[in-house]
Order: C-alpha cells, then sequence, then structure tokens
C-alpha cells in the first residue's frame, strides 16, 4: 500500500482553472497559487451569490478515540462518491494548522485514496491564509503594547490585557511567558503567553465574516484589554481595524483545489473545535452552495464539539442548516468507547461494541434535538465482523437511523457510494424542519452553557469558578450576557474529563474561566484542562520530515 | 503629485509569464502566485545556468539620513533606464519586511515612477517567503525547547540557548521575555527574547545557499546552544535540518516581478544590512545575471554595511564581483553630514556640502579600494542648485568618479539616461581587477574586524567587552576563528556612534557581543547599541493603513 503523500504525489491533478470552470469561474475570478490553488476574488463571489443555493451536508463524528475514526477521510470521498453518482457536488473544508502537522498527525487532508491535493503544500503554507491570520494577530499585540508603552493614552490597564500573541506552532514554552523585561527602552513589563493561530479571534472572525465591511466591524469590536476603570478597549479605540484588514486582505478571499476524483474542494480557514468553533468559512461553504448541489462540510471533533458549533454558531450567521448529517465511526473506536484497549480492538467483540455504541446514540440523539436527518458512516476496518456490522445496523435502526460502510480511504470513490446513495435518499425523503436547542437571542450566557452541558453533553450540572462567576457579573453590564457561547473542552469525552468514554452521565462540567471574543461575536467558556496552545510530543512528526535535491516534500503523511 | 499607490494601482501590468518570456521562462517554469508575481522552479534555475553572466552593477549610498536617499529608486531607475538605452537589463532586489513597513517607512519597493509592482503585495505577504522564515525560525525554538522539555539527551544547558524567536513586525515588548513559566507541564522556564525576522539566521542562510543541499548543510550547522560542559549543539544534533528545509521548500525559489516599465525584477530574501548581511539571495541574483546582459542590484543602507558585506560575505560565495559601483547621494543629505538642520536644506549651501561630502568621498575611496570602478548618482530635488551640482562634480573629478543626476522618481526610465549610459561606458572602460581588502582564509576574526573598523570606517582603534574577549577564546576552540565577520553597525555614521555625521576619525568601535551564525557562515560582531529588534514610533505607519470594500489597499506608501 502507496503512502499518503506517495499516492497525492502520484495523482494527476487538473490545472485548477479547468476545476474552477466546472463552477461557472473564469480565469479572471482566480488568483493562482501555482498550478492547483486558486483564491477567488470577491467579484467572483458576489457573481455567484445569485445562484440558487445547494443541499448541505454536514460530517461530524463521535468523540475521537487513538483508534482514530476518518472523518476528514469520509468528508472528502462522500463528495466523490456523490459526483460519482452524477450529483454535482463541492467539497468545503478547513485547512490545517502547521503544529500538528509538525506534531502528531503528520497531515490534515484526508487520506488514501480520499484526499485534497496537493497535500503538501495543503499541509504546509498552502496560501498563506494561517501566516496572515498570525501576523494580524501579532501585529495587535505590538501596536497595543506600543500605546501602552507611548504614553497609554487610553489607561490601558497593562494587568489587564487578555490579547495574547499566536504562533502556528505546537509550542508550550509561550504558554506562560513575561514580556517587556529590560528596562524602559524595552516596553513595559507584564504577564503574557501565546495561543496557536487557530485559537485566535481572528481566525474566528475570518472565519464568520460576509464580507469586508463586516471583517472590519468585527476587527473593530475585538475587545483586548481593560482600563485603570475596567472598562473594555477595543481594536476600534486603538484605530487599527483598518490595518489589520489590510493584513488580512487576501486571507480573507477562499482557497479553490481539487480531490484526488477532481471534486472541487473550498479548504479555508481553520479553527480547532476544542478550543475554538471549529469550523471552515462562511465565505467559502456560502460559495460552495452557490457552485454545488450538493455540498459535503465537516466541523472539527466529535458532534458534541465542532457538530454543536456549526449549529449553534456558523448556521446563524451561514443563514442555512444542513440538510443531512453523517455521523462517522468505526467498529473499533466504539469498542475502544465500550472499554476495549488498543491492542485488543482486532478481536470480534459484540458486548463491547454494544456498551461502546453509548457514544454513537448520544450524538444521534443530540443530532435529532436538531430536527436534522442522521446517517452513520462506518469507516472500515479490516478487522471489522459481519456480526460486528449486523449488531451496529439494528442499534441504529431502533434511533431510524442507516448505517453505511464506506472504504473511500482504500477505494476511493468507489468505496463511497453506498453512502452517497443513503445520504441523497436521506435528504429526499426528510420532512423535518430544523430548530436550535435555545433561544439564541433571549437566552444568557448561563442558560446556553446550560443547555448545551445538559442536552448536549449529558451532563447534569455547570459549576463556575469564583472568577466565572465575577465575569458574568461584568458581562452583563457590558451587555454581553446574550452571546452566543462556544465551549472549550476536550474532544476525547462527552464531559469535560478526558477519561470518561462512552456516554457518561450524573456529572459535572466546571467553567473555570470564560474568554469574551466580542468581534467574533461569541464568549468562549473554558473547561477542564483544555489548554490554547499544544506541546509537542517526545518524537514530533518533524523528525522525520524533509526534501530531496529536487524540493519535493518527504515525510508529510 | 500621484502617491506611489496610485501610480502602483494606475499602471498597467504585464502578465507575469510574458515577463518571463524576455528571460527564455516558460509557464511550466513559474510557479504563479497571482497573475503579477511568480516563483521560478529549480529546474529552471538549473537550465539557465548554461547561459553566460552578464555585467553586474551594484547600487550602494553614503550613510542614511532623514533628507532621504532613495537608492532602491535609482536602483529601480537605473534599470529602467539601461532597458530604455537597449541594454538587456534586469533588477535584483531585496523583499520588504512587514515589520517596519507598519512601522516607519510604510513600503520599500522605491518610489515615483521607479517602483516594483505590484507595490502592495510586495509590501505585505509578497510570496510567503519572510513568513517560512519566521516559521522554520520557531518551528527550531520549539522542537529545540521541546528536546530539553522531553529528557534533554543532549544535555543542553538552558541558560546557553542561543536561538531566539523571531517575528516578522517591530515589537520592542518581545526583546527581554522569560518563557517556560507556569509549572514543569509549561516547559523550561529561562531567559529569551524575539529578533525581527530579517535578522534570523535561516534569512542569512535563506540568501547564501546555492541549492538545496547546501541550503540543508547550512541549516544543519546552525549552533543553537552549548551543553552543560559548554560545546557546541547544532540543528543537525536535533536532526531537524530536513523538517525546516521542507518548510522553506518554495521561500528558497526566487520570485519574479517586475517595475512600471516592465523591466523583470528579482525580489528574494531581505536581511537589513545593520544588523545582517543585507543583500538578496545568490540564487536570485545569480539566475538575473543568466538573464540578463547587466543586472543591477543593491544591498542595504550605507557603502560601510550593505556595500562592505555584498563584497566580503556575497560576493564570495556568488562568485562574481560587481563590474561597477554606483553610490547614491542628495544635495540635501550631503549638506546635513554638513552639519545642515532638517529644516534648512532647501537654501542653497556650498560650503556645508564641501564639509559634509566628506561621507560621499569616504564611501568613494572605500569602494575603490576594492579596485571597483565607481559613478555617482544624485538623487534630483527641487532645491538643488547648479552651484551645488557644479562643486560636486569638481570635489568628485578630484576622485575620478563622473556625477550623474537623476530624476528617475518624477520622470522614470528617462530620468535615468544620464546615469544608465556613463554607468556603461563605465563598465566598458575599467581595467581594474576586483580585489578583496583582507584575506578570507587567513586572517581571522580581529584582524577581519580590525581592517573593517580602520580601511572602511575610518576609526583607528577596536574594543572588545569583557564577553567579546571571552567569546574569541572560545570561537579558536571551536576553530570558527578564521570565518567572515558580519558587522552590525548603525547605517546612520561610519562610526558606531549614530550622531557623528561626515567623515568622523580618530574614533574606536566597541564590538560588545559575538554571535555566531554558522549555518550563514559567518561571526556577527554587535557594536554600539544596534538593535536585532526595532520598536514602534508614537504613531506607526499602520494607522493610516486601510481596505475599501472592493479589497484594495489604501495607506501604503
Amino acid at each position: 500500500m502507496k503512502t499518503d503523500i506517495e499516492i497525492s504525489q502520484d495523482a494527476t491533478l487538473l490545472p485548477i482553472n479547468e476545476i474552477a470552470e466546472k463552477l461557472g469561474l473564469k480565469d479572471d475570478d482566480l488568483e493562482l497559487h501555482g498550478k492547483y490553488k486558486a483564491k477567488i476574488e470577491f467579484s467572483a463571489l458576489n457573481r455567484l451569490k445569485e445562484n440558487p443555493k445547494g443541499k448541505l451536508i454536514l460530517v461530524t463524528s463521535i468523540n475521537p478515540t487513538p483508534a482514530g475514526e476518518g472523518k476528514s477521510t469520509v468528508t472528502i470521498g462522500l463528495g466523490d462518491a456523490l459526483n460519482k453518482i452524477g450529483k454535482n457536488t463541492v467539497i468545503a473544508l478547513r485547512e490545517p494548522s502547521l503544529g500538528p502537522v509538525m506534531g502528531i498527525k503528520g497531515g490534515a487532508t484526508g487520506g488514501g485514496y480520499a484526499q485534497v491535493l496537493p497535500m503538501e503544500d495543503i499541509n504546509l503554507h498552502f496560501t498563506g491564509d494561517m501566516h496572515a491570520i498570525t501576523t494580524a494577530n501579532n501585529a495587535l499585540s505590538a501596536l497595543l503594547d506600543n500605546h501602552i508603552h507611548q504614553g497609554n493614552e487610553l489607561n490601558i490597564d497593562p494587568r489587564r490585557v487578555i490579547w495574547k500573541r499566536v504562533v502556528d506552532l505546537n509550542d508550550r514554552e509561550l504558554r506562560f511567558i513575561t514580556v517587556g523585561l529590560g528596562g524602559p527602552i524595552n516596553g513595559v513589563p507584564r504577564e503574557d503567553g501565546f495561543d496557536i493561530t487557530v485559537a485566535s479571534e481572528i481566525m474566528a472572525i475570518l472565519c464568520l465574516s460576509t464580507d469586508i465591511e463586516d471583517l472590519k466591524n468585527r476587527l473593530a469590536n475585538i475587545v483586548v484589554a481593560y482600563t485603570y476603570d475596567k472598562e473594555p478597549v477595543t481594536v476600534g479605540d486603538l484605530k487599527i481595524q483598518g490595518a489589520l484588514a489590510l493584513v488580512l486582505k487576501d486571507a480573507i478571499k477562499p482557497n479553490l483545489v481539487q480531490t484526488i476524483y477532481h471534486t472541487p474542494a473550498f479548504v479555508h480557514g481553520g479553527p480547532f473545535a476544542n478550543i475554538a468553533h471549529g469550523c471552515n468559512s462562511i465565505l467559502a461553504t456560502q460559495t460552495a452552495l452557490h457552485c454545488g448541489d450538493y455540498v459535503v462540510t465537516e466541523a472539527g471533533f466529535g458532534a458534541d464539539l465542532g457538530g454543536e458549533k456549526f449549529l449553534d454558531i456558523k448556521v446563524p450567521s451561514l443563514g442555512k442548516a444542513p440538510d443531512a448529517v453523517v455521523i462517522v465511526a468505526t467498529i473499533r473506536a466504539l469498542k475502544m468507547h465500550g472499554g476495549v484497549t488498543k491492542n485488543d480492538l482486532s478481536a470480534e467483540n459484540l458486548e463491547a461494541l454494544k456498551t461502546g455504541f453509548a457514544n454513537l446514540a448520544k450524538h444521534i440523539e443530540n443530532m435529532q434535538k436538531y430536527n436534522l436527518p442522521v446517517v452513520v458512516a462506518i469507516n472500515e476496518f479490516i478487522s471489522d465482523t459481519e456480526k460486528e456490522i449486523e449488531l451496529l445496523r439494528e442499534l441504529c435502526a431502533a434511533f431510524g437511523v442507516k448505517v453505511e460502510r464506506t472504504a473511500v480511504w482504500e477505494k476511493g470513490a468507489e468505496g463511497g457510494i453506498d453512502l452517497a446513495q443513503t445520504v441523497v435518499e436521506t435528504i429526499a425523503t426528510n420532512e423535518q424542519t430544523f430548530r436550535s436547542i435555545f433561544k439564541h437571542d433571549d437566552d444568557n450566557i448561563e442558560e446556553k452553557v446550560e443547555a448545551i452541558v445538559e442536552e448536549i453533553y449529558g451532563g447534569n450540572e455547570v459549576n463556575y469558578s469564583k472568577k466565572a462567576m465575577q465575569q458574568l457579573a461584568t458581562f452583563k453590564k457590558y451587555g454581553w450576557d446574550r452571546l452566543p457561547v462556544c465551549m472549550a473542552k476536550t474532544q476525547y469525552s462527552l464531559s469535560d474529563d478526558p477519561t470518561k468514554l462512552g456516554a457518561p452521565s450524573d456529572f459535572s462540567v466546571t467553567i473555570r474561566e470564560f474568554v469574551p471574543k466580542i468581534g467574533a461575536g461569541f464568549i468562549v467558556a473554558l473547561t477542564g484542562d483544555v489548554m490554547t496552545m499544544p506541546g509537542l510530543p517526545k518524537k514530533p512528526a518533524a523528525l522525520n520530515m524533509d526534501i530531496d535535491s529536487n524540493g519535493d516534500a518527504i515525510g508529510l503523511f
């Protein structure tokens, strides 16, 4: 079997303008980045808005396990399979962060014969969006600290600067730092820290902005610090929203690439779903909806994180709910949720499957609370037995949900045809209408947090730290108390404890701190130990990376 | 008069593949970045090496003053003028750093009708080279700190980590910081600091590498820290040169753009000349030499900094010395060197011009020490008088040097014809052979520093701090004592004191510290107060930057 990068390098790509042509885009609508990547110009985005919107399929998953689920792979394979059965389909994905690529994962562009290409470019600098976001974020920091250093007209309290710097790397060393040391000519000493770029509010803003004016307004609304009188200070107060928007002028344009089967794929924006809202950009999804009769998109990690945020944060801005939800699982991962250790996953174990199904069942129920039709996609492994598959079909049938096996990793488009047909049928026969689990405008932050914890996670109580309680009081004063909530939580469990697999119940969730992201338009609620800056493992993936003397990539996977 | 960005936005550019075609490059040789920027593929670079080499013209200047000299503008205008008089000419420039663009300067792509375009793209993210260098630099930091955190097999002393992180911003707050705070799971506490990206050794390496193998070898040779036994630790010891080279795989390819007059311009690599070696990349200059009969290039700041480093650091790697040197000055700037304040520069002042000429005279003498023929280019101002010009011609004639006025800012190519003709004649009639001011392989670090201070700066003594003395002893032990020296010095004076204008004499220069850059292949000598991380002014240029609702840039100049 070839490795992902070998499959990628052996694939024959079409020039990206041929892919674009299928979508009704001409050469002048494209800003080429090499032969196989392009950004879409604003004039074209505006023109496409005249087209009707296609059907939207959201791919999500159970809580991930070390056994691997392959959500991106299924998303891409489903898009390819839909095209194969004659449906005009476009894919809309997030773009990878270099930090995890160099750390554990190696890459984030699907796998096997279900990949977006060129994988080595997308996994490295792609079209520079991450770098533009990093630069805008850190330019804001430099301008903010310079304001304080040069007389501090806005009366900013350096102890209450909440805007952090970012790098698109896993760098634990930068989590807690002190800056501005070295005497008066070298700035004002204060505590600080770096997040990973995908956690930057500017990433969320880029993903939620619908046009350049919206981008500038959101940037102006970012709260970066508080004054000595505890009043919020914004980017608008610093008068630098224009400069930050200028730095983002290309990054905000969606990127177009293709799969191995030449399915068009918009890959744009990449917030993580555990520490941010976990969805690709509104502009990319919207453009995809205007180009394709079907659009397959994904949201990060499980349906409790990316799925919930897609429905509660992205859908209101996008103005369109999914027409169907695909929940990806594997028999192996379900057995892990049922208590089997990684080394014993190859043996048939119906009991463990039944126990672990509780995790999938909870995610199915959750999506059904939004009135969404669900299909379960089982990413096939050689160790899956017929009895296991049969049992899973029975268990899902009790929820009125069909199960389809996919083999897109091994067989590409061909391996996803059953899933594609079932998804199309499901959309065609669905009669329900999307509804939210809370009243977006009326429910306050506590009500939203509690709805998510109780209805989605299955917990029975929310605790707030003293700091979080104080924040709720001040947020009310600032008029932020009805904003949407973006939960920051471990991806490994429905609860805030990563060791609780399956479908835990009778647990409480602790909110240790809120982080206002007023430009993005939501309040982040930090639970458990979730970190906004990952670390590297003992043997990082970077140790295997190289280039040959022709400049071709080695060791990305 | 239109602003630079208005002139840029009004100019009619040719598609970059048409520019490339003039150089013998086909579509497959290019990696397009939009319609007007392209990177050149390695296969093409290798093919071009079969072509003969053109003549090389180095543009440098007097010590810069707040009056402005316009070295980049003259470089670009001279290239345009050479083409206008029928000489097949290519330009090779450095790419701008975003830090100063957002700080004081606003832009660095020439001015008026002598610009490389599209100026807003080149001044912002361009083709992502700066971001790739920033990322490689900081990935190295993250991997190094992770090594220490995860058991420290190499026995690295955290107090002796010399590798610093970088951002491509002016951010004084990051000059002196502490990292790794917050307890054992958040890394190892130590002192650290950020430099600006252009000061990164990886920038120097990118600019000096001749191919991918050379790049990887140089990366492997970077010394990042010392062990508890005071032995150097390299990137090769960490086994991550492959990963860093992978991050740089596109950044190392030269970028092709054009001037307003469609002159091809390679804009690639951008180390500052006060804190680094100040020259664009070897690969870009080499490629330009194989494409053009004449190549116009520049080196940063005055002939004492970029000029000296071009001749002593770049020329040995490039394998070719300049065929002529153009020293750019203005009457106004020379009067400032003669003691006139900025507000009084418009009045005729022959006495001040004569006094201030000492600065230009010293740079002429210096270039003549290398046996290089010199032409002086006076960038015309409306306040220049005929008598002043006449006096300058007489003063230069005493050195056997011709003076040409240029008006390329106002008139473009037409305004540089006299200069172009004189440069062509100077090259045609030159019979001297380039020689260096020291023996590169035999002279040790002290001898090289002293040669530069005494012969180029005109000082009479070099002092070393206690730290610098100790470093010289250890460098000898490590076998680094014959490496080239890269002086880090203020650009405003021939001395290490920015207030000493004209041609100071009877001064000493103090080396406060050496910084080994073994991958780049030289030792940086820090003099005076020169800083490797600039700060922002009270009213940064960023305050005027914006984009309109079509996404077009406003406020870059």
